[in-house]
């Protein structure tokens, strides 16, 4: 099932899978369960490429081709998918970071986040500009040296353990949205975890700046092109969060494969079937199908071109798909698929979050019928 | 949209549901929070019709119709699954003391537990034994003046909290199964909460029995006949699990509605997007026939007819329709549906819960696949 | 599976149910291979209250209630869609110019289309007025004591063999549009057979006026009303279509499970798979749901309740409904069901319209958002 | 979009979707209304690599690999059915004649064929062994120098037009079932057009062998291998189907795209609408993720790998997803596209007999489920 990755791939593939099923996915239990993450642990994740990949060796990195990222994240998404969305964040700064910094700014916070010294947040969204990221009310006002944010941010992954942050804020005078860098050592901000049901090694925070003073060196990228640099990343963002769900869908199909082997019902494994069946391969039809849209938005990234149909295309399909599997690989289980102690009871839970961040299904429909169609049909 | 209701039906409903939005809507999230359960406001729902509405007027009930019970659980399950479950829970072992306890038992246990004073279980599934009730393995061995059970039961909702229970075992000659009334007062099990998913102020529990003696008077119905008892609840149990959907099938349409009417984005109330029109009006659709299926069946049941086919498709399609519902409820709330202080996140959890107990959809299609077939395709 | 039925309703059902299957259904082959329809025969249904059921008995008709006019058009439905149009094109008539005739266009068009000795066609969508009605551009223009009408109808049924017919058409000075009656014995028009896929005996026509002059007389309502006159038969017509689509399902599950019972593969029948049961029940459920519905919006109706919301319901569901239930039916048939000796294939060609007249699944869905949300999301 | 091909089978693509458009695209309409085909325009299509491309150079052939025969394929299917599904039964013919025939045998017909001299037709199909194919009863006895062959075949595409044929037939005393070489110049047999849906370019027959001899030296490969020899074929097949139906799907996106750009309602195209967008983006979607996984089935026979399930995967899904796509594109196009003037008409009940032939659905779901689960659901 591997025959359009060629043997480096498989290769890397493998051995991540190998590494997580053997050091992390014993401990995804009582991580998901108290609600805590192990933030040491990254750095050893990081040898095999993520976070480190997105950034050129120039800047420190690997520099890995879009289809090792995407096989990454497939990995990490099939493991556990708090450090799945986690290894996405610490990915997106890394990746503005290096595109956008300073040699300063990468110094101060780049080097350490590669080292697995530091870890980050990536504050976008807002209670009233969620799909349209047009809408940000945050501001950054200059005062003196610094600028003084103030604005609510919302469901900011990690924002309560994390270290620094990147902040995107309109300054007024321009009207533009800018990025700072906000270090919780130099500046002063609250984080309220506000508890949801995926990803429950993860916080979702609110992000609230009153009056809160940033330097004015940390100010990232040029003033006014903040969103522009958010936007550089909607491609990788989306394959990420694309590959990620992938790799829910196969950990789906094999706890459902596994489990119809082994429950017995009326007196033989359920697997016999032929309603188990129809499910288990409906599960790895939509695996495959969104594997395959997801190693194509890759490929179409590695060869030059925009991609960001194809990008769209995945986030939107392997989304939907990852639901549609983790909802089948329950049934599957029946009533033994509620308990907790299940795995496929958290999948079902971490798949509901896949049709929603890094635009909603019905925002990527509204992408690619613009590419299709020609004309917006958004307002 | 109640025209198949006659002006009692319409007005019990909407008491109904106004009693639950003013006196119980309020205490839920706490509950859910804290995985408690407010037993004590049990009988207040009483005085409704629940669970005294199974019973006869001659045994201290209410005596209602099937409509009037279906209405009840609709009601219930808009406003507080694991009330609904609960409930459902109690009228299946108010309905089994009814018609086949003793004087004696029904002064001991069906008083009580029409009073609201004591509460129940009902434990038929075992580990080896979900769909196939066929297959009990626990045992309960006459031995003397007692019976002697010995075998683990599993998902038995509200078992810890409970004070008795009926517990479905196969007594070794005879080979048959038999009911048993257990009342933790006079004899010794285990019960353990296995954490689930749904349903959160409801405990999952398995039950171990190791030598636990019952009273021989605790006998409840005819030796042999215990599966033939439970069996008679089945159209009421699958009817009570549709209409329960229905009822949070309802309220994921009024979440949504709700919703959609008052968060903004591009400028304007999402309601306004016709892909947002869509899924509400998908949420209705699958509410309103779903809705209907189960006052077929209530209807059927109440003419004298059999309705084993009527019940079994409104448990098949309401069960379905309810998770449908609630991914699109959720869908229509974006990022913000997946926060625990969103009501339509815990809807999404608990209508996984539907298309499981009292039969799996699978189970339900092979029911109906037999009746329309005249073969039956489970073996 | 008619307990929502009274005692006369459900003999009238059986009654027309056998007339059909006796008299009708022997000759829908021949017809549809032919591409002929058997008008001399539709005065024979009149008498079940076909069309005459529409019009008030103070007209000359029967003044069914809505139920028995769903009742009848589930029957028609369910026996040969080319039937169930006609009969419906004729009801339309009948109803506008119960509505609206003069006494004198009432003993013209209303006796003789009562009496099944003229039959006629509607003539409102338009090659750029489909969903948009209001988008009419054929034009009504008074010349003395004609109104001289210019302009092209699209998919007009039955256009070719109708005597007579009704044409929305605007009247310069007012803008507004009218309803003019047009009888081919006095008027010159054109009428031309655009083939289609499905209902093979009926024709769907393009209609061409040029320079065709019409009696004064002939104006049929007020002056400037055609479109409410039309559009006060909109929840007929959409319960018509949805009563019709369900008629529809019907047949398709007797069809497949007629079919399951005797095919046999891998030395059994198929009605013994686990996956052929499976989707019989599926038709089966879609079929009872979509029932409902349409019972509902006719009870709604007979209330004196608008029933505006239950209509569109009625037509989206059922039709998306009949849609799914041929597909099925025909996969159970296998490959003997692309045979156009098989009845699965002309439902499955039959159902792919029900989607589409009388407002497409979209306009419902929008009509139905907006009764939900308040707020348009058309423009 | 094509990012998974090279460049010279982009190229091969490019040069037959140009020519196919140009030179029998304009033909198709009046083929399909005459019910006819135009055998002698095939062998310009054979230079291109159809049908010769399965046979290896030292039969005469191309021997292309299985992602250019894909490829074809897609592009037969986009723009024809018809010709698709003769395309396919010629291919399968020169398959079995290159592997399994005698020198004289290869001479006397794969010559011709390849030349596009002479065309043929392949029967297996009984009418009680559909899937079931080990339950052929046709005989074929051995008398003198002669095979006497006895029963009757079903669904034989282009048989009425074939000059010869393959027959799957049972050896009386060894039980099992042999190929024969029919030749109509030599042999007598009827064959009736069973007249049908989809494909009508296509005829789809009966075939009745009463007493029909055939030289003993027409047995094709081993005597008992028969069903060895068609089952070798069978993954191409599976890919043939599969990618005719991607093209199938592929054809009804360029058709919804060009029609909701022009078709106006309400002011503007309907290209502007959401939820025309949404239809169009869910044919686009389903279009990529068939094509996908029949490339990757191709790539897998062309990595010398089994390919059982990639094939069958594909055939599944694919199948389904032109049938879907075929669906949708349909309303897209509203009234018009149930005109037989519209190519979607043909669309889309081409579309239908996708998921049937090569292994109905429920077939390949449970090929795929015995791979995934280790046990057969079918007996």
């Amino acid at each position: 099932m591997d025959v359009l990755l060629n043997e480096d791939e498989r290769l890397l593939r493998d051995s991540v899978r190998s590494y997580l099923d053997a050091k992390i996915a014993p401990i995804v239990t009582e991580h998901e369960r108290a609600r805590t993450f192990p933030w040491h642990r990254l750095v050893e994740l990081y040898e095999f490429g993520y976070v480190r990949g997105v950034v050129p060796v120039a800047d420190g990195g690997d520099g890995a081709s879009h289809m090792v990222l995407a096989l990454l994240m497939q990995e990490a998404g099939r493991c556990w998918g708090s450090l799945r969305t986690t290894l996405n964040v610490q990915s997106m700064l890394a990746r503005v970071l290096s595109t956008a910094g300073t040699p300063e700014q990468k110094e101060r916070f780049l080097r350490p986040l590669l080292a697995g010294q530091r870890f980050g947040w990536f504050a976008l969204t807002e209670p009233d500009a969620g799909s349209d990221a047009g809408a940000l009310r945050t501001t950054a006002r200059r005062d003196g040296d610094d600028y003084v944010i103030n604005g609510r941010k919302l469901y900011i992954t990690n924002a309560l353990a994390g270290d620094f942050g990147v902040v995107l804020a309109r300054v007024p005078d321009t009207g533009e949205v800018s990025a700072f860098l906000v270090d919780r050592t130099e500046s002063q901000y609250q984080a309220y975890d506000i508890p949801h049901m995926p990803l429950r090694a993860t916080t979702s925070c609110e992000l609230v700046f009153d009056q809160t003073r940033v330097p004015a060196a940390n100010l990232l990228g040029e003033l006014g092109r903040g969103l522009a640099l958010a936007m550089a990343g909607v491609n990788l963002g989306r394959l990420n969060m694309a590959m990620g769900a992938v790799g829910l869908a196969q950990a789906c199909l094999e706890s459902c494969v596994s489990f119809a082997r082994t429950r017995e019902q009326f007196g033989r494994p359920i697997a016999g079937f032929q309603l188990v069946q129809e499910m288990v391969v409906q599960v790895a039809t939509l695996t495959e199908t969104a594997r395959l849209l997801g190693y194509q938005a890759a490929r179409t990234l590695d060869a030059g071109l925009p991609g960001r149909y194809e990008c769209s295309m995945a986030k939107y399909y392997c989304g939907e798909a990852a639901g549609q599997a983790a909802t089948l690989a329950l049934q599957v289980h029946g009533g033994a698929g509620l308990m907790e102690e299940s795995p496929v009871e958290r999948y079902f839970r971490d798949a509901r979050e896949a049709t929603i961040p890094e635009g909603t299904s019905q925002i990527q429909i509204l992408h690619l019928g613009k590419h299709l169609l020609g004309v917006s049909a958004l307002r």
